[in-house]
């Protein structure tokens, strides 16, 4: 079988979470999130994000915290600003249209949403009743085409975000990946000030499932429970949420498998570089889109697996290529191999 | 601390489930329910309840699937009936209601829905279009009272829902406990026979979480996927589920487990019998309801959770015993030992 | 053909109503309600109501309105509670589900709720989150089955409803005929001090169509607008609307031809009595409900049109007589000479 | 005060239709639509629609017609192509989102849709079930920008969606106008042929309020009526609106307004002309983009209201003329005589 870099959840789960599932597996909990792992698990992460006064909610997947978290905030005429490429606007079956809500998209060029852009949403809309009230923008953080919000680039989208009623969010699916890329400055606080709402992705990096939801502002924190229970979100077996990221958070453990990721995505980026390949978007974190050649992709494919991306013209496609926390340095040095020979 | 009865979702997960997922857990799937596992879980439900044109999908939690199923079957005007004791009706924050559907409650002596209950509900509302179109019954096995339905009973209902152009759900959060009943008439095919849609629970029977929904009318299997997505139900991880679904069912696992909670509940009940209490309903399956006087009550509590059900009068009031696959004999054992004080 | 009691809506429009369209038919004018007409009987509906700080909103119908206030005050885990025989509960085809919320329905005797009968619906709530969170308390006044609320009545449930955190809601589709009822002690003044909201309906009271919406708390004020829009109730000539409430309301029209409906229903009503009929609720609106033979029932329908409502035994039903501002002096003698035959 | 040339809703309705109501207002007839009227002007439509098995039913306006009817086409995970001009797409305050459903944008040249463009979305959304599936088709005729399709144009587009199993919705708020322009070669007959469903406009043609769906597809025809209600737009003297349609529709009065309209819009269109000015669309009905200075703005407005429609440049901007059934010759005369001073 060909080894695959098509996503960074086609494995189980870091050792360490299963570990940490024996060890707890026979202690009675109670249900719904009240156990103690979750208790500590969201110490853990209002410690790190320096935010005492934030709340943790653990939920199975991106999609759901995405609506989950979006339908508690909106009133029925609010609406959502997104990257056209965020995750939300066309990648989630219409989760949040179903829950009765417009997603504004905007172009971008890089997956980002700045103060401008959002702003260019709200000008077409100034003919109220009859068109929506923006309230929320949306962003994702490493971005679904890779690229990493910068510190200066959030506190101006926040400070515009405050200044214009609106709340923020980001969908930290990547959120690891995010803070341990290269170029990184934003530390887990900034994006705790910055942000209404975030959240810290498991399921992308080392758990079994599970996305840490991170509510900051108070507001929004109100009775947040009745809507993860209506949506169908609340797992009875909390525990396995919390013993998850309990395990990823209490030392270093959720930033170090991030940035093996990084370094894998790094080391793959270099070897097509120096093929002289162009990327579709210039990265550096665990996704790359290098742009080959028909048959270079044809070779590159015989032995490993990735998906083609979008097609550049009749001779070129740029494809995809994902590392995670499981991928094997041996597998890498590999692949780079093969890249090389593409030359 | 005290050892819990509250309810069948105070442990972890069976030991073999744990070997599964320490087992498979650096092989590379496919994401979204598309792995080997959840191919092999498939096969295996499919084959026991002989039922080889049904589908499976798993789900994380039984909410999940009741909403999953109901808004996927009724188009915005129909509406579906449960009983007032159903897990729709109150317990699940307006899951129903919030996709767009009224649930209209009948008030059952046993928790159990007949043709008569529902051929009422159907005649109070002939006044089309002011009045919604029932489409759909819902049911659950075991209910959430601990009884269970009779083969004829679920065959009578079955064929007046066909007569009546309705469909038939059954909620099988707890149908291992049901089908492994003393009193039980019913197999797993049966089952599969009589109802267009069930579910198979995990979370109640031995899982970490998950709950395998079963679609044997043809027409409603239909892009059962894009709702799956849509309400956030899409684990990428879905080898997880699969995993254990096939741990349980590849051999006899999940009706041991199953059998196991039923026989632990009975000795219990049986012992409430001895000292002469009376029960709120008459149960065979993992959930008991003696009416104990207030310092009996007490008594108990000292040394054993559960939770106290329903006040009766000023002295008396009906507690729930649940017991699950994790009840250990040897507890239930003291926990007996103490009943027979009561007395 | 036929006379017909079946409803209050048989009939267009009082003639002042006809003119008053004709007189302001070209006048150029705002749209979407923004006209001088609805702007003077938003005014004229305020000083009779002696609410100042109110803010009207004219819709086309009862449901709608019902569907609007209901939807723009809830967020998704609250709900509403309801008599079983309120309109919104069976009688709107799951209007106020199809938004997303569950209608708590109670029993009740005479179509009206109690503090008492809405704390029974909270009581049984109180499993937070799995459990909704009760929000709002609609009633309506003169009730579906023709009774009416008396001042304490109101007064104290409106008392509760603030101490419990609970909204009032009144549907005044006959509120006309309840406040001119000849039992009635509530003033309009009342009204608008009891409830958060209200509505004076015109449809069965005068108007082609139209229900004039009083909102009384500023919380629920905000933004209204966006929700008539996004609900498909904001006509384009919104003009229609205020011009017939301008008419009904700027001096006493209104409540004349809610007066002389209710007088028309209890002549009818004591020709019943006075020939011994038991009638199934004590009413002095514009809705009687006799209980007649079957062979009384058959001679009165030669002549004249009504629903038979109820069946009480095998000989006799229950039917539904109902007078409006239409219906004439003339008819309502020739129809009692007829029910005094059935003697 | 100025006249108003700022939209086609800003008087009363035609004198006929109020004739028509004062004809047949005290007469009884039955509720929600049952009423002779509404049986009579439906099939006065079929008629001249050469549609004998099509359907008609009344509301009362083009949001509330264009969300019953796409809500009550769709599945949960089904949505809606639009242009981005299109009235659903931002004019209608998230109507069409609230009923659970995306509508996905595409930018035109001239408001219109064609096959190419459709299929562009469907392209971009293959990835099945993450992705929507697209499911119907929303077109005005004539467009928001005053554009008309061409018969040739709206049979492939038509064809292009019965290959691809998509229905095809037209809004036909301003049908009327479109049928009636002078580049117009499209029959009311072949409106009823090539869409599944449409709506006849009376708002803005004439009418105090109603929009005539009709549905020609008999799988969309099935249980119709509980939308109608459950959306709050069913209203109980469905009379009013059958008695308007009737009177338009029993001979040619509906086209003869709208042709009216469309005259006085040219020979305003003509003199910008005249005098030099671009228009923003190439129109034929009744509404006009002529692009002015600001100047020129300045002073046309002085003695009439429109509203400015988009900046061009500093120095100019587009405004918007709507003529309609009311518009006076002379008028118009004054108008294009100002119009011509602005030379």
């Amino acid at each position: 079988m060909k080894y695959s870099f098509k996503n960074d959840y086609s494995e189980g789960c870091h050792p360490s979470i299963l570990a940490a599932l024996m060890r707890t597996n026979s202690s009675q909990q109670n249900g719904y999130g009240l156990d103690d792992y979750c208790v500590e698990a969201e110490k853990f992460i209002l410690q790190k994000a320096n935010a005492p006064h934030s709340k943790v909610h653990f939920v199975s997947g991106g999609t759901q915290a995405n609506l989950l978290v979006i339908s508690s905030i909106l009133r029925p005429h609010e609406s959502v600003v997104s990257a056209t490429t965020g995750h939300i606007f066309t990648n989630e079956a219409g989760a949040i249209e179903a829950t009765g809500h417009k997603v504004h998209g905007v172009e971008t060029i890089d997956g980002k949403l700045t103060p401008e852009l959002v702003q260019s949403v709200i000008e077409v809309h100034q003919n109220k009743p009859h068109q929506l009230k923006q309230k929320l923008v949306y962003i994702s953080n490493s971005t679904e085409i890779g690229t990493i919000y910068k510190k200066n680039e959030l506190e101006n989208l926040s400070k515009f975000c405050k200044e214009n009623g609106l709340y923020l969010f980001m969908d930290g699916a990547r959120l690891g990946q995010a803070l341990t890329a290269e170029s990184n400055d934003l530390m887990l606080e900034d994006v705790a000030k910055f942000t209404d709402v975030f959240y810290l992705g498991g399921t992308k990096n080392g758990a079994l499932l599970g996305e840490a939801i991170v509510i900051n502002n108070p507001i929004l924190q109100e009775e947040f429970g009745f809507h993860i229970k209506q949506k169908g979100a609340m797992l009875a077996k909390g525990r396995i949420l919390g013993i998850q990221f309990q395990e990823l958070l209490k030392e270093d453990l959720y930033w170090d498998l991030a940035k093996h990721a990084n370094q894998q995505a790094m080391k793959i980026k270099q070897t097509f570089k120096e093929i002289g390949c162009d990327l579709l978007a210039e990265t550096d974190t665990n996704q790359i889109f290098p742009i080959l050649e028909n048959l270079q992709i044809e070779k590159l494919s015989e032995q490993f697996d990735f998906y083609v991306w979008k097609k550049i013209d009749a001779q070129k496609s740029a494809i995809r290529i994902i590392t995670s926390w499981a991928t094997e340095t041996e597998v890498v040095e590999r692949f780079c191999q093969e890249i090389s020979k593409l030359k």
